[in-house]
Parts: C-alpha cells; sequence; structure tokens
C-alpha cells in the first residue's frame, strides 16, 4: 500500500493508473475509520481495480464553534485497517498541502445547502464540496463511495457530479449501526457513558416514524412528526436540532404517498448525531 | 477532424485519449471565431497531440438584459476554420446537452467576480466558471488556452484552477488587433461603420495610461485615470462603464511601483467593448 502525503507525487501516479485504463475508486474519510467505513472502503476493494482512501480532516467543514480540535486523530490505526483491508493507496495531506492559500473559488449548492444541516452548519456543506471536488481532480476515480448516514451530503454530492459533468459514479451504501441502533460515526467517541446509553434514542424515533408510515399506513407528514418529536422529547438530556420527512430528492412534502426519507439531528450533551431511514407506504 | 455533439459520444473519446496518455489541449470558446481565438487554436494545435476546441453558446453567462439572442452564430465557418487548423476534435454541444435540468450547484469566485467587469455583469463569471468547469471535466485537457483580451477572466479560471487542483496548465495569449488597435471581438461586428470609427478609442486611452507610465513616469493612479478617461470622454458616442489601474493579480493599488494592468470597459452605441494592456514602469 503507498501512502502518500503530497500533491506533487500524487499526480504522477494518478495519470499512471489513468493511462493503465484502470477502474479506480476511492472512498474519502477525515480519519478515525470505523466499520461505517470499513465497509465502504471493503466494497471499493471488491469492485475495483485500484482502491484508494483519502484521509484527510477538513477545516473548511468545520464552523467556527464546531469540533475540528476535538475531532479523533488515528491515522497510524487508520492506516493499519486500510491495509488489512486491501487499499492500493492512502492519500494523506496536510492542511496545508490542500490549502497552500486561502481558496476564493467556492463550489456551492444554493438550494439544499442551506437546509436540514445546512441550516445549523451553514459553511459546513459548501466545505464538503469544495473538498471533495478537489479529492476527485486529485485522485479522478472512477468510482467514489460514501455513506448513507451522511444522506443530505451524498445528495449535494451527486447533484455536483451531475451538474459538473465530473467523469465518476457515486455508490451510497447502507447505514452500519451499532447492535442497539446506534449508527456508526466517529462523533460517538465524544458520548460518555449516560450520553452512549440514551443516543440510540434518534434510531428509535425514525423508526417508530418508519412504523407509522409502513404498517398503520399514516400519511400525515405532521402526525407521525409529532410522535417522533415526543420520542425523543421524553428522552431527558436529548435535544431535537430537526426531524424531517422529505421525499427521496429531499424536497418537502405534504403528504405521504410515495417514498419518503425520515431524517434527524439530534444533541446528545455536546454531542450532535445525525440518522436517517428510507420509508417505503 | 471529429465533430461531436452529444455527451454520451464524447466521453469514450475522451477516456481513449487519457489512455495513450497524449497530451491535450482545449481552446473553450463560443463560436464567431476570429483571429483572435485562431491564434489559440493555432497555438493549441503546435503545442500538443490532441488538440480539441469546444463552440458553445453558454446562455449561463449571459445576463437577462444582454446579448445573447444577438450573438453571431457561425457554425460552419467555425467548423472550416478548425479543420483548416489542423484540430482534431470539435465538441459543440446544445444548450439541453449541457444543461439538461437548471443547475443547483454553482462555483463562484466571492472576491474578484463582483468587481471589473463583474460590476455590470453580475451573474456573468459564475457562468464562466460553471462552464469552462464543465468542458474541463468533459474533456480532460493537459492545457487550456485563454485570450488575454479577457484578463479578469483569465484570472479566475486560473484561481479556479488552482483552487480546486484541476489538473491542467492555463496559458493565456496576447490580445489580437486590427491595425488601428481594436482588440478583436466577436461583438465587434455589432459595430455599425460610424462606431466602428470610435471604438479603437479604448485602446487609445489605455495607450495613453501606459505611456504616462513608461514614459513620464508617473507614480499617481488618480493622475493617470483622469487623463485616460479626458481621452474617452472627448469621444462623443463612446460611454465609460469601467477605467481601472490595479496590480497583476487585479488587486487595487494606491501607487504605480511595478507592473500594473490596465483596465476598461465602454459602450460604443449598444455595444459594449473591453480591452486591457500591461504597464512596466
Amino acid at each position: 500500500m503507498r501512502v502518500i502525503k503530497t500533491i506533487s507525487r500524487l499526480r504522477p501516479l494518478i495519470r499512471a493508473v489513468a493511462e493503465k485504463g484502470m477502474q479506480s475508486g476511492l472512498v474519502p474519510t477525515m480519519g478515525a475509520l470505523h466499520e461505517g467505513h470499513m465497509s465502504l472502503i471493503t466494497q471499493c476493494v471488491r469492485d475495483t481495480e485500484f482502491a484508494m482512501v483519502s484521509i484527510f480532516l477538513n477545516p473548511l467543514q468545520f464552523g467556527p464553534n464546531e469540533d475540528l480540535d476535538a475531532y479523533p486523530a488515528t491515522l497510524e490505526q487508520d492506516l493499519d485497517a486500510c491495509r488489512r483491508a486491501g487499499v492500493h493507496l492512502v492519500f494523506a495531506p496536510t492542511a496545508a498541502e490542500m490549502y497552500p492559500t486561502q481558496p476564493s473559488t467556492a463550489v456551492a449548492n444554493q438550494k439544499l445547502a442551506h437546509d436540514l444541516c445546512g441550516r445549523t452548519r451553514p459553511g459546513h456543506f459548501g466545505g464538503v464540496l469544495l473538498v471533495v471536488g478537489k479529492l476527485f481532480h486529485l485522485l479522478m476515480p472512477r468510482v467514489a463511495y460514501f455513506g448513507e448516514k451522511d444522506f443530505q451530503q451524498a445528495r449535494l454530492i451527486q447533484r455536483m457530479v451531475t451538474d459538473l459533468n465530473l467523469d465518476v459514479r457515486l455508490r451510497v451504501l447502507p447505514v452500519v449501526r451499532e447492535p442497539d441502533g446506534l449508527a456508526l460515526s466517529s462523533r460517538n467517541s465524544y458520548l460518555n457513558a449516560a450520553e452512549r446509553a440514551l443516543a440510540p434514542g434518534l434510531f428509535k424515533a425514525l423508526n417508530l416514524g418508519r412504523r407509522m408510515i409502513v404498517q398503520d399506513k399514516e400519511t400525515n407528514v405532521s402526525r407521525v412528526l409529532a410522535a417522533m418529536r415526543g420520542c425523543i422529547e421524553e428522552t431527558p438530556g436529548m435535544v431535537i436540532d430537526y426531524l424531517e420527512i422529505r421525499g427521496p430528492d429531499l424536497a418537502p412534502i405534504e403528504h405521504i404517498n410515495g417514498p419518503v426519507r425520515l431524517l434527524g439531528a439530534v444533541y446528545v450533551g455536546n454531542t450532535r448525531l445525525i440518522d436517517n431511514l428510507e420509508a417505503l407506504p
């Protein structure tokens, strides 16, 4: 496995891969790899001839009062996990390598970036699209892998790929969960034991909503949301950021008469957790 | 010479060029090719193994009251000119091919896009960066050619390439001029005989400014601008949009103590013309 930290060493290698016409795949990560990432990496190794992982804690997608400094950094373990999974190349640049100067070019989605998670994290998706655009240009994957836990992120990146004619196919893989339903996230490491016990409450609320739609054939959005909200509000120590029911493209809906996406973000103590589920009535 | 109009036919060809490791070059145009374009195309054919020209009148870089509908369309002549110049591939898509849906992803430069030409044309550079980004992704050139007449555009595209780590090198070639100094532009065809006679006035004013800086060693920006403004204002029928003296990176300057760029935009009748010159004191 090659570990590359600079763009000048990366470019000739990526060009050589392109010249061989190899099917290359990329799993972009911020490190702190968990089983959710590993499911993407395993799929990438299985699907492609040249499996790449990027490990870059992107400062531009963190707000000024967010957890950039606290975010877990576990590079040696991450490299070991990639090596064991059969990855061919890890690109792990420094922030100075990725942002030698403050970028003045922005990549933004005006419609979707200030909705849902973007309401609480206004600069977040701009930072995500910029860094994913950069990584696509640097690593030129034919396929890129994202987790469905970050559903809005995956939608925004797919939209960027389509709008900008990037020659890359996205694969969005299912959420990996703990036995009690909690979606895996690097941020779960912030939770103390009491918070960890509460954390599956978000998944439970989403599941309650899904059951109402699938089993009880409830079609009224407000009624489902009220029940989900009740489910979270009866858990002391958990505060709702948002709970929403949207169409599969994240457009707001009035009635439930087709597949929908249930999405939520909550605070457990100081930790913000997100999750989502599909419901097919 | 291959003429390709659809993305589905383009992709396999571009991948094959990449797999051969060929040095490919692109001259992005809106058609209505003149000697300015031809200087870029000739250079591209000379420099590269696979010379590409795109011909696409990009609606997104025109404002609602601008000249999209009047813009000259001369596709057959353009193709002949490309063929004679030795171009290998012309990509000439329709607007529906490039924008099957309204894009919601924007590529923007917050600092530079609302300055100079961007003051009068607020959405213009957003449209330019989006379409050039798309064309770079579609045609994947190693080198791309732009004319120095659109100096601000070239700076913005270079900034995009740097900020987004696009693997393309830009070559910006000198303005091609009529014998009386008028910079070649597809928009010169809008001028009637009387307007055409006035049009070199912009170049004359820029030249006057340059002479003051180079020969008279004038270092006061306001004094040079006042003389340039006087030169244009004494031409009835010519109205100043802007006249500016900037640093080579287009940053505003207080005193002239190094290389500067003189830039101007004027209206001659209804036609907006731009031009610029470098001055080395």
